[in-house]
């Protein structure tokens, strides 16, 4: 079942690889079926050489493996609570990439300082809260999920397609999993250029907002006018 | 029309992701015929892999497409301002390249603190002002390229061959689309050195004058004695 | 003699350079033979691309030279402290890898300050303490050990596979020599994220004790669910 | 003439590249016959991808060009200065390396942190002064070497490998080009785990002197013990 989407699935996974935002089994993608609502996830602890279509697993949106023979990635339920969500989104990548995960260390939001994040973030990357003890000995995995939704309040998930969950590192969403996967390059792009923006100057301002919104805009929405789609 | 500049200018495009300046489409090289005053630059949202000699787009210096089935980069109203504006130069391109999109979100002109910058330019490279809100909303390619030019008022465009845009990232130029991209690795390179310098001495001093230009005439103007061009 | 253990050792150092965590002969990798209580251990002063299985030097844990033509790595009695006093370890790593000698030139253990470590280090990355004139002069090496060792008292070597030498740089271990080539990684790459946490933020916290037992329990010891190990 | 010279020379410019210490044609590496007195040195301004050994630059120690159709490097007469002063070395390299440069351009020795370094350097690499508007007018490449011996009065070259020069960039010396090259690349890994250092810790301090002359002697000198030397 879902042939198609465990290769795109398998697929998106190893560009993580290429891209430089994992080491060994350091990430991981799914992406899912809306109309069956099940989803497509990478096995645990499997690195990305061996990877292929048929080890992907299965699972529905209560996290019964469906299919495969191999577990599902330990973070799945964390992937669940975004499908569930976030209903518009069609692929979930998380990493340990080096400078989200640096700022994610510091528990700071990733500021939006330049039209590079502008151009797929409308605003500011949030940063979670710190799991409490309870939340994290009842349902870790499963609270990593909530704790992201609960940073969202207020917030639309199609125009800041991505955090960073404190202590641990980014997790970013698209319309399908390779989208999510060019979230999470654009954030550890932009994580390293603001590291490298905030050491030369600890008082740099954010992007004034008309900026931000104009490519923000250039790019998504009814008067977007980048890249060719208005040709269709 | 004009095979040997679309080429050129595909291949430069290409050269950008060689030299680890661009990411996904995050950059745009042009080359102009100024017999024919024609531009031919790249095509908006394509990647680097995908580009043909054939996809390249023709403007005139209007911004009217002349040749070509595909939109032209959303930032070739930068590249015809600065065409018509420093009539001495055959190349721009544009890049979001890190360290140099690090110092353009601090706001701070790239200080001249070496010779490896004088061997290019002949002093600082400016940082631009924001656009305002009106300029934005009204023209923001356009305007960008007028406050590039509006940075450069009293100084020479051959001798400081390229600019950082404010909270944006670099423009560069040269005599062809080839020394642009040139200028466009050197800039990236002086970036990251002058960051590793002003954190190890937020208080370092620029190059003295006499060094500046002694680096800068050993390779530009009537006395340059580097490389092989004595010998013809 | 432990032909197989040459072949892995052998490999085992060519990983160091596929990982970017050694230059030239900057590195070394051993493993133990626990039955014969022989070491397979790198020679000294010999490149990576030319190392083949037939080269590796066996030695016994007094340091005597058992099998091999070329003398083994200046490091080896290092290696030898740690094997005998840590009883449970398999293969241990020497490398000068970037940011991990950074801290370690610092002289300042590596904090837990997120997920990424804790996934194998159950607590902060040990610095130890200078070696004194006379431990220099009697057996440098040796004593290279035995200052690693009094840094783990009261400590669980398993659970935090590696050190940082003052002044010098890292030692990890593991089950076996890929395990600790592998620590040897995970050590650079948290090296280089502290490093980026310390600049965001110099008064950056260590992850919450709930949240690190979490993550390494996950892996490590009778409750582990990651990966696929549960399926046996 | 001098032909297994000129294919060292030419392999140990490729080198260059190859260590990720040059782009373009920034940087030079040279090496000397004793016993004719002739140095050969990379052609100016020539790309390495295209470099053949015949293409190499035959100069005199008065900078004469014995044989060659290319111009020598323009640093060439900075090449000749050291191969005088410095009577036992046998290559010298000028590089504008990325970390390198960043402590030239912020004029500061680069103070000896740790064990990479005492292997190879006995002590800090010192920064040269700027040159004066006169010796710039002058002679600039020459008393670019005359500021080095001025810098290395009362130090030996051969057990301090390399040099920055202010406001420019590394050079370094061996007993062959290739030592040369190696010493170029241990300057570079260096000064970028310096940085680290001190970033983390303004303050640290260099490396004990009894453990700097340790690792300096277990590699240099009549009771070296590092390598395969030994077995001669």
């Amino acid at each position: 079942m879902l042939e198609k989407l465990k290769e795109d699935v398998c697929r998106a996974n190893r560009q993580l690889v290429q891209y430089g935002l994992v080491f060994y089994s350091w990430g991981n993608v799914s992406g899912i079926d809306r109309s069956s609502g099940l989803v497509v996830i990478k096995p645990s602890g499997v690195s990305y050489d061996a990877l292929k279509p048929e080890d992907m697993a299965v699972v529905d949106l209560e996290g019964r493996l469906v299919e495969g023979d191999l577990h599902p990635s330990t973070d799945m339920p964390t992937h669940l609570e975004l499908y569930k969500a976030f209903g518009q989104i069609g692929g979930v990548v998380h990493t340990h990439s080096t400078y989200a995960a640096g700022w994610a260390q510091a528990g700071r939001e990733i500021p939006l300082m330049g039209t590079t994040q502008a151009d797929y973030f409308s605003g500011a990357v949030p940063c979670t809260r710190s799991l409490t003890v309870r939340e994290t000995e009842e349902a870790y995995e499963r609270n990593t999920g909530k704790v992201i939704i609960e940073a969202f309040e207020g917030k639309d998930p199609s125009s800041v397609p991505g955090v960073i969950c404190r202590g641990h590192g980014p997790f970013t969403w698209g319309k399908d999993c390779f989208e999510a996967v060019y979230h999470a390059k654009v954030l550890e792009e932009v994580s390293k250029m603001n590291f490298i923006t905030s050491v030369i100057d600890p008082d740099a301002r954010p992007l004034p907002e008309h900026i931000r919104m104009k490519h923000y805009s250039r790019k998504h929405g009814p008067d977007a006018y980048y890249g060719q789609q208005a040709e269709s």
